[in-house]
């Protein structure tokens, strides 16, 4: 039994971490407070339709302002849940209420239809759990603790928004846009030429650096097509098309996904490392010359 | 309206990203190939009880290798889709088939009967997407570019690690003990007493480092609470415990998510610069030692 096969035998104790997919489906919210309004936001950034139930008096100033700005999206209704019937023709419930028992009853009448669920703070009562975001464009990271702990997927948010470069929602816009472009060129779905285009595009996006197609414009991706693709479906450098990246080494890295701030850090320590250097050299010679001088003296 | 307004009224376009809970629960893996294995160890991941229908033929060896491994939570039958009979008691399903009609047909009978479905490689047939994953324990992430392509998702994945120390997962464990700890000290559900365990947690895990916390041993745990939570909750720093630890500058990061990480690649990029400095000063020596031993002959 190698390594691998004690890895999957010890496969276990996590949730299945998944991008559900609202567009135009319905979801209520019960409850107005905090968690209410960071549900709403979650649930905005997924194109749904929010019916959201609380009295005016419990809602945050964030629910209130999402309900004023929002009215596309949010229907609001001042007053308490009132009973099964709000269910009807919901696509996924969330409860943001003191009232544990309205929670686990709203909860039971949800999973007695099958509407996906979720009780704020009632974590053995809900069928998924939210967790730390970040988002950028068409990029969504979620960090999940596993009930371990909000503080503790807040912290490490920022430490991996640390390790972004911001470029990355920008370029996999770009890539989508190369994408598309290639299809109108080479329409078709599945088989042979599905598995040929996604060749190609993954071949790209290993070779060039992620922040290089930040760069491209419309010409530039036509440029990318013909001189790539057309070209018996070789990869093209970045230097043919045209664009002008701000990487420094184009050897050892060219290839790998590595990191523009990697780069902006080492650079950073080099220029410090300037003054040591410098400092060496004329202690070098200072200590040299005192040596010689006292030598020759004799 | 200012900035924030801006950008509730822009929200929109992505995914709602949650960790779906599939303990005990049963999930319907159609097909055997690559993309089934894949599956199987996300699902493996969340401790439900898989059944995997494929002819033996289509297995991809890794998706044989679980089904040898994981008797204790795959079953498996060597034959293809039979009918709707399949989906009874399922919790979720999921096809990786090459036969998108017979995908889709299971999908348009799995939505029929409420159960959370994906089909591989149909986007628009499905109610969640996959992503890339990283795992280090309790703490689980998930990137995805809702669509964007897979490839992209990989790179950002690999940038990602690379912010990461490798010990959030262990971190995370230390905490979660720490607060069973306090709610054996301090019991009851809810109310002002779940706030202030709560508020005293955020401000240990906000000033102290994380791999602090991978330091603690049992003892040490008590003595945080009985230095901490028991001195009118103040937060008691990190040498008052005994933690030994690596960090080298405590000034300014301290209280700070800094990262160990930097600390690492700057003691690096200094040690790198210890053989230019070593140089500059026998080049200084010489250099000095030419000029001297010239002039002085003249």
């Amino acid at each position: 039994m190698d390594e691998n096969d004690i890895r999957i035998k010890k496969l276990g104790g996590g949730s299945l971490l998944i991008a559900w997919q609202l567009r135009d489906k319905n979801v209520l919210i019960v409850g107005g407070g905090e968690v209410a309004s960071q549900r709403i936001e979650s649930i905005l950034t997924a194109d749904a339709h929010i019916t959201v139930l609380s009295p005016q008096k419990g809602l945050h100033p964030r629910t209130q302002r999402f309900i004023e700005l929002r009215k596309d999206r949010i229907t609001y209704y001042d007053r308490p849940y009132s009973g099964p019937e709000e269910l009807d023709s919901m696509d996924m419930v969330l409860t943001a209420l003191d009232d544990n028992e309205l929670s686990r009853s709203i909860v039971e009448l949800s999973r007695e239809r099958r509407i996906p669920v979720n009780a704020a703070d009632i974590p053995d009562l809900c069928d998924f759990y939210f967790g730390a975001q970040i988002r950028d464009g068409p990029l969504q990271i979620m960090i999940s603790t596993n009930g371990n702990g909000p503080r503790m997927a807040s912290i490490i948010k920022t430490r991996l928004q640390k390790g972004l470069s911001g470029l990355e929602g920008e370029a996999i816009i770009k890539v989508g846009q190369l994408r598309n472009k290639l299809k109108e060129r080479e329409p078709g779905v599945g088989g042979q030429i599905g598995r040929d285009r996604m060749k190609w595009m993954s071949g790209l996006c290993n070779q060039w650096e992620m922040e290089d197609f930040t760069l491209l414009d419309e010409a530039m991706m036509e440029k990318v097509l013909d001189e790539g693709w057309e070209q018996d479906g070789r990869v093209p450098k970045v230097e043919e098309i045209g664009i002008r990246t701000s990487r420094k080494s184009t050897s050892g890295s060219f290839g790998q996904p590595s990191n523009y701030n990697v780069f902006k850090r080492v650079e950073n320590a080099s220029s410090i490392a300037i003054a040591p250097t410098t400092f060496a050299f004329v202690a070098g010679a200072a200590v040299a010359s005192l040596v010689l001088i006292r030598f020759l003296k004799r």
